[in-house]
């Protein structure tokens, strides 16, 4: 950590300063004196340094992390890829790519068991749905709740397919007790609360990107969780929030090789959310492996016969089967180089 | 409510989803059929429409409102400008302006006293102070939590100052009951759980604008809290991610004019998240009064001996008592006009 | 187009209005009127409406296309793809990939012409280097200049590369004569003096993003040069601004499809700029061309024997070389599915 | 300036490089062994030495600079205001407040004479108007041109009021001779050429930010006009893009106290611009001016009898005096404070 003081530092604030870091933080202090300014350099371990309560010094310009402020979830300290093993086929993280589809949200048990044989037909090897769904509108349709868990694992049933689904609330984490993947979604990445119950389960989570989070934000969040003792953290690229308005969100590509870079964790890209239109659901799913993501989870919704539609970013049973065919021949011939 | 259709679209289409949209809205639709596109348009209450499942119809290019999507936050329902009482003294949206002042965290009975008395001196009219924390890091202080609330309620005892402070979990709600305003933070603005369960309360809320929320997803999870039943919210503009480096966050002076337009809940401005940086909350402080705002909440932290700080974004009491000064000069001189 | 009036509109407003719309520009106006609002759609060639007048009108809400503001450009009027000959071997948009590599800045003879003999040994068809250089400081060296364009044709007489380089002011387009791509960087996308002049020329164009134009933007910068007579016209995407500081831009990989889709033009992208880390440039590249571009931009530099470096974006003709045989394996694979 | 080494460095290169930065900018360098990285501290004038250059070192992880990198811009090489005396009545930067008025567009020699004589008796210091316009579409009005200018120069004439207008070309300076301020437009902030030629000039420069421009950006850009020559410059805040969309912009009001810290210079607000609104720039020009601005820019349309409208964000003549009024009494009772 390096910490810049202000020009107008006096000697004795400097000694004083230094003399509290190396007591409260048993770090070392090394000082360099510039022209305008007198730099700082702490030596040590540093993740326990409240950065904030530096900046807040009166003395300090500013202050700048050379190490970063996560250790669990720190390629540095664990080198080797994570593999979550969610049952006997599935391993994520091990080099394999694994696809998780299924509706936004569930709505009948015809309509989740139907997708699900559809999607594993396809090649998917886990099975998405929503129970319990977050909305921007509180008089919009907020899900099946606890109703759509059970639908869920009667699909579960019924194709062998592993579950993923969102939670919302701290107080249902016994009610997800019987899921296979909990996710936490993009308006609850930094739900304190909620990460550290979660960090007390041995559940795998999929930790989806926060609107405007930064790397090191979400992989702060996931350090929350993994601080609890669950190490089993998937983190899920879904777009960020930009000026463009084309798009729904932003596909932050270049997410994935840095988060394979920094962590350890595995990397999931959703397609269908980062753009919000189905036919850029199959380009950014190319994109996502190209690039190295470990899995992609895709909105895929069948046609009930009086429904008019296949969702602007879902995608019906047919497409989602020509994605994943195109999908898997990339990650075979990537294999392959 | 707009919708433009693909120009794919047959007549059958567009006969068939027409109908829907009568029958499950009870709507009106009115026809216009361009050169290249279709365009529908829905006469009546849109409020129930939902926007998402519309733009998910296959035959829909996009969609647009006319109409606001929140009503119980919304001006044209409620002309009047809502006033939140808090106690005798203090009417929050009336036309006078108010100051939340105190620490980020609440230390010590000692430190909270002492700058509730400061901060009232100077002319604040409640006090502000985190008991619960939300903190990027999992290592960060946490905040004094219930303990932390005791010691504001015992300065709110040795004040008379009302008191402001951050719930994080639903299931504080019930430690909160003898607080006077509840404030959401801005990471928690989209935790809907949360905000439907202050929504059954009838405590005063402050809720924070998210990092990157747009002011019709802030007016939205308003719209959450009084939906269930709960009026008193007013909103606190806390600066927004942008490209911007320089200052922590953005902020965004325009909001607070907006804010009045669209909605007739009280604008609450804090200067010291939105630049991170105690020597701007002056001039912020200033700007935010002359928009328009109905209350500032600004960060003070007195100087125990053996600290060495005022805080990044924090003012001294002397230094709050200077701004206070301009801030309510400035106010009796645009009352004045 | 369709205009949403207010609600405080007059009978007469509303007639005088739509007289003068279909006196001034030809459409006819189509009007439907809501609960709270009055719209109007208007039917024929909208390209020539002032969407700034329009806005302008007191008596106007807002404004929304339907169809898209680019003509020229556009894919409706032009469906199939726009290819781009350069010589007898380049041909860009054809559904082949070319690579565009070199240095950032062209240094003497020695380097450019030892870099364009190893990067057309790796596969690169063009070779690109900067002569005119846009710094953000005054103070930082700003390229060869003319004796850059000089030392670029020397290179393209040793190895038949043809070569790509920018320009930064309109009056040395004379200068440009002899150089076979144009580029425009992202800093003066919307230098209209500069596009309209060069829409004058016959050369092609690398027209950059601008660092946080929305596509349509770019369209219609693409537009300007068209608009002039030159259609010769390529898009390369190099990154957009956002919060997130790990990148030095975001590369927005959905631009790729979405160009294709709205656009006949050809897309480039450019992973070294995009990124400003050499370290991504391989994972981006092979994204990009998942996602579909027509052409790759790298920055490769060689080691000459005192500098220390091949740069924080650039790549070693080496680790160019590895990536343009991964990228043209990729090329080769989705070509087979 | 703070470089961080990688921790892959070998002592030799260490050294290797320190005895280049010694010899090459004539800069001390200090350096200081962490557990994971090498850090070097640069000693000396560092606005010479190339950053982009430092950071393209394969041994570099990063680099920050603690000094800024603009000297002539810089309020540490000169503390004292600069200020701009345009005519015997207008200095900008000393403490009064100017407001330069007009309409977006010069139409008609009646229209800009009356507009400059309604904003004058308002209380408007300077007369601007467009006479090259700058649009997003090749097909719409790009402004009289040098009829335009003409024309300005009348209502120069029959006021007395000085003129403000852009300029888009480096081969129109001549043109702008006889203008009193010229205008540097934000899509022009980065043109470069555009700038130096200013800078050889010695009119005073209105140097309007990018759209996306980060204050150190644009202060740059400042530079780049002083290092030729000329140091009366101007910075004018109009606005930043972000994810909000709303208003067309979004005021940094923050930039206002921020230049005025790093800057000599004088800042001067745009309150039109900046919302896209009319009704927006009562409330964001008493803000500006209640951060500090030493000016606005504010657009004003009279209305002419066959016009329907007084435009999306400017003012009728009536309207602007009340704006003016409230503006001046603001500034009046600041000033008393």
């Amino acid at each position: 950590m390096i910490i810049v003081l202000k020009p107008s530092v006096t000697p004795e604030q400097v000694i004083g300063f230094t003399t509290k870091l190396t007591s409260d933080y048993g770090v070392n202090v090394n000082r360099w004196d510039g022209v305008h300014s007198t730099v700082l350099g702490l030596i040590g371990d540093t993740t326990q340094v409240d950065i904030e309560y530096i900046e807040a010094q009166d003395i300090v310009e500013s202050v700048r992390r050379v190490q970063e402020p996560y250790k669990k979830a720190n390629r540095k300290f664990h080198p080797e890829n994570t593999v979550i093993k969610i049952n006997d086929e599935v391993s994520i993280g091990d080099g394999s790519l694994h696809i998780m589809a299924g509706p936004c949200s569930v709505e009948s048990e015809e309509q989740i068991v139907q997708i699900a044989k559809d999607v594993k037909k396809s090649g998917a090897t886990l099975l998405r749905g929503g129970a319990f769904k977050p909305r921007t509108s509180p008089y919009a349709f907020q899900g099946l709740k606890s109703e759509g868990l059970d639908l869920l694992k009667a699909a579960r049933k019924a194709t062998g397919l592993p579950i993923v689904t969102e939670i919302m609330r701290t107080s249902h984490i016994d009610m997800f007790e019987n899921i296979d993947i909990i996710q936490v979604g993009a308006r609850n990445m930094q739900n304190f609360e909620l990460l550290k119950e979660l960090g007390k389960t041995d559940k795998p989570i999929l930790l989806k990107r926060g609107l405007s989070a930064t790397i090191e934000e979400w992989l702060m969040s996931a350090e929350y969780i993994m601080a609890g003792g669950n190490s089993k953290v998937m983190l899920c690229e879904r777009g960020i929030r930009t000026y463009e308005t084309y798009t729904r969100n932003t596909l932050d590509v270049s997410a994935i090789p840095i988060i394979k870079k920094l962590s350890h964790l595995p990397v999931i890209v959703d397609p269908s959310h980062a753009s919000g239109k189905s036919w850029l659901v199959e380009p950014l799913a190319m994109a996502a492996v190209a690039a190295g993501a470990d899995g992609l989870i895709i909105e895929v919704h069948n046609d009930p016969p009086h429904a008019l539609s296949d969702g602007a970013q879902s995608l019906t049973p047919e497409k989602f089967d020509k994605v994943a065919k195109k999908v898997f021949a990339l990650k075979e011939a990537l294999s392959n180089t």
